[in-house]
């Protein structure tokens, strides 16, 4: 790719993700509404709020590729999370439609099926069940995706992201670590394959104790190659066994299925 | 129940059904941005713009159910959508929350599965495929209706409207028929049953030609009567035969598939 | 038939059957631990307790078809429930493998599956859940009426029934209601179909608000013909609606699962 | 339609749809290798052997519809199938290719799945099992059926006939049985309906005792009316019941299960 | 674990298990109606008969896991079976109820589906299908365990163990061994995760040859590690290929399917 | 096995498989139409047209297993595919069925299957959709195989061949990429397992973007060992990505959707 937008590159993901995926274009143009620090040296530095029309639409401009982790990542007040997850999509694949239709990874989130019981196991045809607002909010993305797809041939990978962390630290993410090695890896593939389509990826690594089933998206060639299990015996040497009934126990989602609505 | 609250009462949905729904509640409470006419015996007029958070709370205050047709029902502009669909639901679910969590049929629409071709058969755990801004803005309704549902207790029956029409008139909608006696009963169901849930329903008639399947919901007892066949014959006489390529035969959601985007 | 058994012929469902039933078979063999009256024209009378083998092997010689209602029909306390319907379905099997097979209708119960919410519709192929000693007394017999068809070819039609009454009397009933001539057609089919195999029906009319689903066993053309519905308006008049959280609301077998396990 | 090719017209099921289905076109051109008798009013008669390609595209040409019941439709030998049922069909099909491309119903038939048990309920998913070299030839018919539509846009409507007679004599049509009615009223619905494609269907009557499950292609809008029970008490009374492990009892495909390879 | 008991533990499986297994708890109670030989370092010694309710109470008493490997573990008389593996489950669940319902595997059997054949995939949703008296005693404690996990929280893993050996040695167990490794480590996630529920899990190697599918209960995080395809080039050099019409190459149980019922 | 019918063995997969095989039998009995070069050690070459129906028979007499390659493996005109894939596999099952029907491995194709998306995950339930007239060949070949299996007791083992190669040289084969160890493995199976029965089995290697499912005849314990993924870097580099709209990129059969009818 010539020139590849990273939303969000200011954010914790973001600030890490825009060394992985440095290869992947002659050009990273990365923007956030936070301090983006220092361009290196293939990096142009273009902050922007996404609830602007006008703004994202000059982000997009000129962009073959766009990884969009912008917007809110955790539960917040409804105008915080329309403002940065609702207005801040539609900005997006306005743009997108009106320069060239470049190919999308859609930062998505496990929020959206938050409240499925982790015994149960879930695939790429499982209906929504969102544990929030941040999660209703994605749910709103992935069918904004979804349409912007089949009505203007937008590509989008609807990316459930687990948890990106450098190693597991607890019950919940033994099934939903996501290393940052396989997320990678897995933006790789979404911009190699010839055909993309709009499909729906749990990110999550190898992981034994995994939730997700991701073989109907088998076509992308992706393999998480990272598992929790490796820090097993670690994790529970140094964290009590949570009690069974404990939202991050009972819940996909954890502890956001225990969060109120926050005021603003 | 004492107090049933109908929105978007003066709309073509809830001006026909304001008189038919009139025995399920001592009162029937009639809200909608337009004009409401003359009160009736047992009808009170509340006026109320959707987007006013402080008027919904108002609005949803001393009701026992609610009968949600207001909104916008057909594409339009991302603000019109936003405002009235989105920001609108929130305002109507807070408001549920907070004043004794009223039972709820929501008006979605079949056009959040629009673009799934016709010939595909489809139940409640079909996976949304919205045809437009306004099918996105109905996902995002039933995915906050699932939300307060796992978390707060709100119970909405989510209805998947086809054409509620006085008869069917074209090929389409010799699908996706729903005579007023049929969403009368069906909305009878819904407020007799002991539990609800937040079911998937699709509101259609029992028609020869139907495209959904309504069996997972059957434990709330809702039967309809009417089958759009009875006027095929009038039908095929009067209207000429679509052509294999047209939006209003290869999906679901006709023409709607077929709009762009709308400019404020 | 020459010579129809039915046990539990003094019981509730087994003191109406032996007079609708009476033109299948030259002679009724009525069999029960209580007091089964005067013998009518075609019947003969065998007194009998199912947990004794030997009177149980005498009880069937010589019958070509067996309706089995006997034993224990409610909850109760262990040793009943073993002796009458764990040792008197083996003695009953023992008795059919020895003396020619005769095809059998299995008396089950829907508390084989009772611990299901209701708006979960099942179908043949559902897992069990019973929902007290006596619905896991059920699925015991179930599966050795399974054992004895693959191994002996002992053919049996297991009926879950539902809610055999006069006509429904409430809330649950609307779903598990069977009417007695629904029965009366299902156990006629049951003896005419020239292969039955060993399936597993659920007993219940064709009631508006069923969870069931028979179509799979579709090939025995058994069709229920009454519903449920026709007394709605008079149960839901006389009967208070009950609450969202009741037992009888929440899970198929209802009440048997606010039952504890009952002391000898 | 201008012009409606029935092949296969003087044969059992062609001479009695010739006259049912002659509202359907302003002319009828009937083919046959047999004697097809007088030409009726708007009839056109044209002999043909379906092996003879030249003949086949010819005969073609000029039609707005096929109804496609010419073949061997029963067992027989090797060359006979072959000619009759193979070369015939690639012959129509490359006719239909290279003439406008008419919609086609294929009569293919239960013997494409015949080796299924009958207590096993199948839909148009179900795999093919063919019972005979004449179920093979009609999976090879589907399966052209399915190529020249992906490829060349050809609609056929594959029609797995289950028994076409006047009215049900025996066990297995209890099962089967397609009245003429309802086969008429599936032909119109064919032609009726903007958009066909490529369905399977399952030719049968609303048999209370059916094996064949059509949802799925419900956006028909065909829905048979006729149900072999009406006849069952006299079939019952008339007709032995055949043993448990006689073929007829057995297969969905019946007595075509018991024969061996015809020689030439 | 404080206290761990081990039924059935001077068995086969027991007497090796209660070596393995003991790192999980401070002391195992290891119990039998058998010889128990010498108390270990932690362990202590309660022989039990398994259908004495008061022993089995006070056997329980104390105890904060359960692996219960008692009862009769193959084919035997009716009055056998029912004392071991019906009266003993039922004892234990009791017990397990009146005293804090610890956590239990209970070693159900590969005999409780034994007459599914071998050429068909299995997941934790198959019905029943047992293939002997012992078999349908297996389904009758899987119920029995479901139904006590649903009224009174008692958590049970329902192992359906195929063939635990040191090594594989014929035709059948290349499908269904199950290494004391890979046993060792499902019950220690077994005992490890936060809640467990009631899952059915098949006990087996990862099997070339596998017949069952754990994916719906990954969220334990067990992944077993053995094969015994490492052991096929020994096997096939020392075992003739049996007949293709063999019980143990037909159905998933194998010879238990060529047993008649035993005499007392 | 004593003797080891291939056919086609003069053709690109049969001159290796020739050598790879060859410890699988005593003999390797090798036919075709083509030149057979010369005979090595344990090799008998049996040069035969198979639409010779006598020289078929003569060619399958005295042979334990089959392995059949022959037939025309890319698209042809009628005449051409008819004779050696239609005539041909009629003329080999009838041969198999007169001379003690041997085990067979029929070499059929992914373009069986081949206009379904890439997209889209397939096993062995997955109707046909054929690409092309060979397609539609082999649906026919599986047809026959099916039957004979049911009516006859043929075993097949039914291979819908992916792309057998050296190495993986384009986009479309890294999903399809059948190595020739793994084939061979493949193979070996077949003919060792006790029980075939008439499976379906993708035939390609493991590779990470594989779109086919073989866990339902996992009962053979074939697990192949490659993996396309290890040359992606190499082909990346030496070949352009393909258009999103490409045949190759489109549909599992690549170009042979693409092809139209073949005159003779």
């Amino acid at each position: 790719m010539k020139r590849l937008l990273i939303t969000g590159a200011a954010g914790g993901l973001g600030s890490v993700l825009r060394v992985r995926l440095s290869h992947l274009a002659e050009t990273l143009r990365l923007s956030d509404i936070g301090d983006l620090g220092e361009a290196r040296a293939n990096e142009e530095l273009v902050p922007c709020d996404l609830s602007d029309k006008a703004a994202v639409d000059a982000l997009v401009d000129g962009c073959d590729g766009i990884v969009h982790f912008g917007g809110r990542s955790i539960e917040d007040s409804w105008s915080v999370i329309r403002s940065a997850n609702i207005d801040g999509m539609f900005n997006l694949y306005e743009a997108a439609r009106n320069h060239g239709r470049p190919r999308i990874v859609f930062a998505s989130s496990n929020h959206a099926v938050g409240y499925y019981p982790q015994s149960q196991r879930l695939d790429a045809d499982a209906n929504t069940r969102p544990d929030s607002l941040y999660g209703v909010s994605k749910v709103f993305g992935e069918a904004l995706a979804s349409m912007y797809h089949d009505k203007f041939g937008v590509e989008t990978a609807i990316v459930r992201i687990g948890s990106v962390l450098d190693k597991p630290d607890g019950h919940r993410n033994m099934s939903t670590w996501l290393s940052f090695d396989d997320f990678v890896s897995l933006i790789e593939r979404v911009f190699a394959v010839p055909k993309l389509g709009c499909p729906i990826i749990y990110g999550a690594s190898a992981n034994d104790a995994g939730w997700w089933d991701n073989s109907k998206t088998g076509y992308l060639g992706w393999q998480p190659k990272d598992n929790s299990a490796t820090y097993r015996a670690e994790i529970e040497a140094n964290t009590p066994r949570p009690p069974a009934d404990a939202p991050d126990v009972l819940y996909q989602g954890g502890l956001f299925t225990a969060e109120g609505i926050y005021e603003d």
